[in-house]
């Protein structure tokens, strides 16, 4: 017991780490950029409090477990941002072996099963991953938008090139949610004093 | 249900102010105080980890989703560091009222459903709410040993202390657990070279 306690432990010390990684997008008062840290706090709270615009099928407890881990592979690889250029193939292969070297922290058993989820967010083809991924997509939008630009103004996204990059993948997940959420997106691309 | 939505989306960006109150204690790294929200996002990850010191009643699925908001009311209320002086009758009438301000802007049936999860989680009596208060006291304690003292250094805390203000709230909890992290903080107290 006191072995798989103490891997279970330098797990949670190293997640540690990952209150250090910076994404792209601000905090809604623009005092700083967020990390995944507290990024995953809040959509893992999006998923909970949004939970009724998911399909009936998605268990949301299993949504929130994957948004909790979802992103701790970013302790080795850094924030990839959804606005910059990067090449995928590279950026997935370096995730699956920071996957490999951080869920390895854990007891073999606990290492598969939380493997085993993130695996199926990153595929995002089940109906609990499309939700999550949904959730993790719509969260920097409001941030952005809360924020008086944020990303859009960094990287200069247009309104097509958002719907294109972000609102896809959130339509797919949670469609009435992006309908509102892109009526608030064509506000602010239309405003003229931008 | 675009009011609905409204209400639940001015909620979660209200939330986002959690990310700006700073907590007593560092991160593991000693590089800087940690935030609520990050702190929310650690125990919640610590809680799935952990699941196999609870006790067999205990649900962790609530557990997380007691977690995920039992700091909220932080946002109108600061922090109160376990190692600090306050008046605890007046922080937890300071937190009622936030609590009424906060899920207050949620739909009333969500505002109901977690301001009640919140309340047992304050309450501390249920299986799942001492289980979850025992994981929000092991956190600190763990970032404290990583970072060489943590806010037993600024509050001049002794081994004692420790034990009576926390490890008797984790050993309620989880009692494993405790023993096995108190081994770690005597070894930390007894070092002759502190
Ligand atoms: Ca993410």
């Amino acid at each position: 017991m006191t072995d798989r306690l103490s891997r279970q432990l330098a797990f949670l010390s190293e997640a540690d780490r990952l209150k250090s990684v910076l994404r792209a997008n601000p905090l809604c008062d623009a005092s700083r950029r967020e990390n995944s840290g507290e990024h995953s706090w809040h959509i893992a709270l999006y998923a909970l409090v949004l939970s009724d615009h998911a399909a009936p099928e998605v268990r949301i407890d299993r949504v929130i477990r994957m948004l909790l881990l979802h992103d701790l592979v970013e302790i080795d690889v850094g924030d990839t941002p959804i606005h910059g250029s990067h090449d995928p193939q590279a950026t997935a292969k370096a995730e699956a072996e920071a996957a490999n070297r951080i869920f390895g922290l854990l007891p073999p058993d606990q290492a598969t099963t939380l493997r085993t989820l993130w695996e199926e967010f990153e595929a995002g083809e089940t109906p609990d991953a499309i939700f999550a991924r949904a959730i993790d997509r719509v969260q920097p939008v409001m941030q952005n938008l809360a924020s008086g630009g944020g990303t859009w103004r960094d990287f200069a996204v247009t309104s097509d090139q958002l719907d294109a990059r972000v609102g896809t993948k959130i339509e797919r997940g949670a469609p009435q949610l992006w309908a509102h959420v892109r009526s608030l997106t064509r506000r602010y691309f239309d405003a003229p004093a931008r």
